[in-house]
């Protein structure tokens, strides 16, 4: 058995997710918990990590490299941002390390573009996009990391030029919950990219993005007229807010020679599906490899065997 | 002093506002409440009603014109829909009495959009429409009623072509309340149609409309970033929605000889703000006038003089 090289953690609002990665860059475990953010600001980081790192028996001194919210403001320790034009090979520079703890853990900075029109903040995301641009190459990358707050990201030749979030998957959420919609949506049954009503959606929004909140509101008509069910409602919305959101970051981004999909599980194949329907053929990256990779591109640079 | 005529009632969801009305059609008595279509429903919509009657001394026979939720399936007595395309003078014919008794009351009908692209219904704005359109004219004109649910009417000699809905309102209370943005809007003060930022995010949405959940993100960023204060928060997120709605409903329209923003208050401020800054010089109608005119128009059809 290899030896353990260094421990890489992806800290989210509310996602922990930890890997021992050996020297030759076996995956020699794996824990993931609920403890994001949120949790370990009340229970104490420290505490949350090496209750994990006890759990796969980590050697005391193994290193840690964290990307994530726990470098937050109202995180652990606060990582700043790389400010846009941005060199993903500068962030592992970048990372802090943690004051008065018996290892040595490191967290990655994230990335803020200060434009007085289009501010805008990612963390987390430049790690899985460290990851993902290895598999690239050169020319005008528009890779697209669908989420609570979806970033698309402008990447040129290892350099992120810039970079626009979309409130996607939050508003989906509140609306979801909070809205009229609400009533229309709370039975539906899961469903695919390949759902018409998502498909129709999609290219309604991003034909008309004007009309978002008018398709809305046509959810809720379209069950009073029509009698549509609570999976086209959900289906609707949810093809709505991506179609929306993808008619924003292509008009964002201009001219770029390649789309790529960094994503995972069920959202990644409606977002692989919302781009098939507009004719977008995007290179897909899993999003767990991709943040794994990243972690383990920094760990390489800050602790070089 | 003259006699009372008739009570009309605008009966929403979460409002119910009562005037008693004069043969020489003054207003002899007001009554406003809470008690709208989520309350009546627990309380019995009878008891809602007597009570504010009884408390103006109402004649025991005096009719009653109603409209609004009142009339939704959910409300007192279901009182269907006119199909578009529907002329505002046969609103009144499509009233419906409420059985079992002691006065007359009548209960007028909302309007349904039954397009399959574009399913839209409203119930209570056909009846401030039809008090509006006695103002209006022939021509076609666009006909803007603000509100939790947005209507844009396309009003064509006296008949209603077609209209669509924002859920602008709505979306803005949830997302104030229930997003990341709560954290944002959270301390902000009043502003007015005149604050920079609003009409900054009213001409960046409706510029770009498809960027709106990016702008909408832009507020937490430019808090971070730039330290932008609760209230240019606030002011961002409004004018966000407002200019996403122009933007769509002057997109559905085509072309219109005039439009009409129908509208009350500090709502019809931003609105009107909103409007001129785009070079539209809407003409206004008060909107409480207009719901009382309307009901007035139904009423001497249903009960001449």
């Amino acid at each position: 058995m290899t030896a353990a090289y260094y421990a890489a953690v992806d800290w989210g609002t509310t996602s922990f997710r930890l890997w021992i990665i050996a020297e030759d860059g076996t995956v020699l475990a794996e824990r993931r918990s609920g403890e994001g953010m949120t949790t370990a600001a009340k229970t104490g980081f420290p505490a949350v990590l090496e209750a994990h790192l006890a759990a796969v028996a980590a050697p005391a001194h193994l290193p840690v490299i964290i990307c994530g919210m726990a470098g937050a403001k109202q995180g652990w320790v606060e990582a700043g941002y790389l400010d846009t034009p941005a060199a993903l090979s500068t962030i592992a520079a970048g990372a802090v390390a943690v004051p008065d703890v018996d290892r040595d853990i490191r967290i990655l900075p994230g990335l803020a573009q200060r434009d007085l029109q289009h501010p805008d903040v990612m963390r987390g995301e430049e790690t899985q996009l460290l990851g993902a641009a290895g598999n690239l190459g050169d020319g005008r990358h528009l890779v697209c990391m669908p989420g609570t707050h979806s970033k698309w990201v402008r990447l040129e030749g290892g350099k992120v030029t810039g970079f626009s979030t979309f409130m996607t998957g939050e508003l989906f959420d509140v609306i979801s919950k909070h809205s009229i919609l609400s009533h229309s949506v709370a039975d539906a049954q899961v469903f695919s990219g390949e759902h018409p009503a998502f498909l129709a959606a999609v290219a309604a929004a991003c034909a008309n993005p004007a009309l978002a909140t008018n398709l809305m509101f046509g959810v809720r008509a379209g069950q009073l007229l029509h009698g549509a069910t609570a999976t086209d409602a959900k289906a609707t919305l949810s093809g709505t807010l991506i179609g929306l959101e993808i008619a924003g970051a292509l008009a964002a981004a201009g001219a770029v020679d390649s789309v790529c999909l960094v994503a995972s599980g069920s959202l990644g194949a409606l977002y692989r599906a919302a781009l098939a329907s507009l004719d977008l053929s995007p290179r897909i990256v899993d999003a767990d490899e991709a943040v794994r990779a990243g972690l383990s591109t920094a760990a390489q640079a800050i602790w070089p065997l």
